[in-house]
């Protein structure tokens, strides 16, 4: 892998007993790196949001299991399992609505059923060896979608992209930001606009930041001004994350999502959704059966303002997610290569190979 | 006229020799009528945006420029006529960008002119009669444009808006915002949908309040959530103001209006611009003849955050205004009725007639 600058917003100091954590509340005023040390640690960063994005959490967890364990004093596999098990319960209890939590958890203890018959020092390297495992296998994911999505774009080229689908939700690079990166490092020079993304703003306090940090040329824009940025020419293509695609390629992603992809295919730019493998979810057939969430007033009304910025008690609606028709999206990249329409075949080749 | 609850921004009390501004930079927090009686105090209403709206700045002014002239102590006609003039100079020095502005002053001095024979109190009464004849035409225009929208509309119809085009930027009424105040008054129960309109938030501080203030069923959204508004059926119709209309239709309006045009056509929702006639400028053959102001990267990046919400010195791209071509434009409807396509014959004849 070469050298690119992306942050990395999780990762383990196995000498210090430490994870270490790019504390994404105080962004993009302050960068911060929280060296945790205890479960209970981990726990609050997860809770607090201090570490976002779904694999990001979901290494955290891995790596917060691992540490907890190696502290156990246990002598048995049986106390061992019994420690381990109180840390992962613990863990999940930090964001309970996150898959990845979960999935990251149940698969440390597979690992660690798995090696029962092992001394306690070689159960816990090897709890050590599966974190690190779940943290290379992302990383070497989201540099994959980034090798496919770059093979689509030419140097010099406008991106645009919503939301935060970057390096620091991810082991390294992000999946929508990734091709940016490896871009970056071989001298494309895109450059990126930065939907701001109402109303929790992710793109101008996570997007813009990580790709100033990295030096790529990245303008921020009003979501309402990617209409007039696209019919100025200056985008020549739009690139995305996901967070559930169905099996028919409607794809559920941060509110927006949708009315970017309806402006694309208006002014003829392609729009491209970048999606791990494991957000494919076969068993949807189409994004009727995504559920949406809604979130709180607040959130538009008076968060981050000095002062209400809408009248009191005023009715909102407040989706936090939208789904993109198939129609829409010009192709699907996962690490596997990249998916045409029509995506119910496609997708489907792609999870069997 | 029917007793419509649309709020007056602008009003003259000439027994107490007051113009009577509600100050919108206060909205929507707090509900404060200011009394100004001197050219100055409105000269600084107008200057820090207490009065905001074309309409109601050329309404201010021109009560401003009646109420300094009629203080003045002048005998003669020609020193009536030099104490004018100093009041105009100076208010329209109050923002020297708004076309309304020197249009209302100027339509003062000319009536001035008119009536130079007449005594120094019939000249004065003559001021006072033309600063309330523009009040009442603009009322008047704004009162037809929400009529003749009106007969475009079905009760229980969703309507989408973006920006404030409504009561408080006009005599009364609003141009955008006309039909909904009519409508609420003959028991239409529509749904309004309010794009809060970033960076300035028109709509989430004025078009929300004076919608609410008014007992309209309205619901704020952000911008970027138009989309899933239309999906799920909730809109049936988008009406918003405009600043100027090309002789070919193409409409220049707040940014972002383009894409809400875009979104409306993708789902097959009528987009419906409403427009006084004096904003259609026939000698601007297109939409690409219109300038657009880019503004300054703090109204992204800081304006009304406790903290910065945008890294430091992050680039920007602040377009204030955005063209919708005419080929997304349903009608567009003016005081003296509805222009269809094919805009360059329809807007023609109605400024002709």
């Amino acid at each position: 892998m070469t050298a690119v600058k992306a942050i990395q917003s999780v990762q383990l100091d196995d000498e210090n007993n430490t994870v270490i954590i790019l504390d994404q509340t105080l962004l993009p005023n302050e960068k911060v790196f929280l060296h945790l040390s205890t479960p209970e640690e981990i726990w609050e960063a997860i809770y607090h949001l201090k570490v976002r994005g779904a694999p990001a959490i979901g290494i955290a967890a891995a790596f917060g299991v691992y540490l907890g364990t190696k502290q156990s004093k246990a002598s048995t596999y049986e106390q061992l399992l019994d420690d381990f098990q109180k840390i992962k319960q613990y863990l999940a209890s930090s964001r309970p609505t996150a898959v990845n939590l979960f999935w990251a958890l149940d698969r440390m203890e597979d690992r660690l059923k798995v090696e029962k018959d092992k001394s306690i020092e070689e159960i816990k390297n090897a709890l050590k060896e599966e974190a690190e495992h779940i943290r290379n296998e992302d990383e070497q994911v989201c540099y994959s979608i980034g090798e496919h999505a770059l093979s689509l774009l030419k140097p010099g080229w406008g991106l645009l992209t919503h939301c935060n689908a970057g390096t620091i939700a991810t082991a390294r690079y992000g999946t929508a930001l990734a091709p940016i990166y490896l871009g970056q490092e071989r001298g494309y020079h895109f450059k990126v606009f930065a939907d701001e993304t109402r109303p929790l703003l992710q793109g101008a306090r996570l997007t813009a930041w990580e790709l100033q940090e990295a030096g790529v040329d990245v303008t921020l824009i009003c979501d309402n001004m990617a209409s007039i940025v696209m019919k100025e020419g200056k985008v020549q293509a739009v690139l995305v994350g996901c967070d559930r695609v169905a099996a028919n390629g409607d794809t559920a992603n941060k509110i927006g999502t949708s009315g970017v992809a309806i402006l694309a295919k208006y002014y003829g730019i392609p729009f491209y959704v970048c999606a791990p493998l494991s957000t494919i979810d076969l068993d949807c057939p189409t994004g009727e059966h995504i559920p949406i969430e809604v979130r709180k007033a607040e959130e538009i009304t008076t968060k981050w303002y000095e002062k209400p910025m809408a009248p009191e008690n005023v009715q909102t609606y407040n989706p936090a997610f939208d789904v993109t028709d198939h129609e829409l999206i010009t192709a699907i990249i996962t690490e596997k290569g990249i998916a045409y329409p029509p995506f119910t075949k496609s997708l489907k080749h792609m999870k069997s190979v």
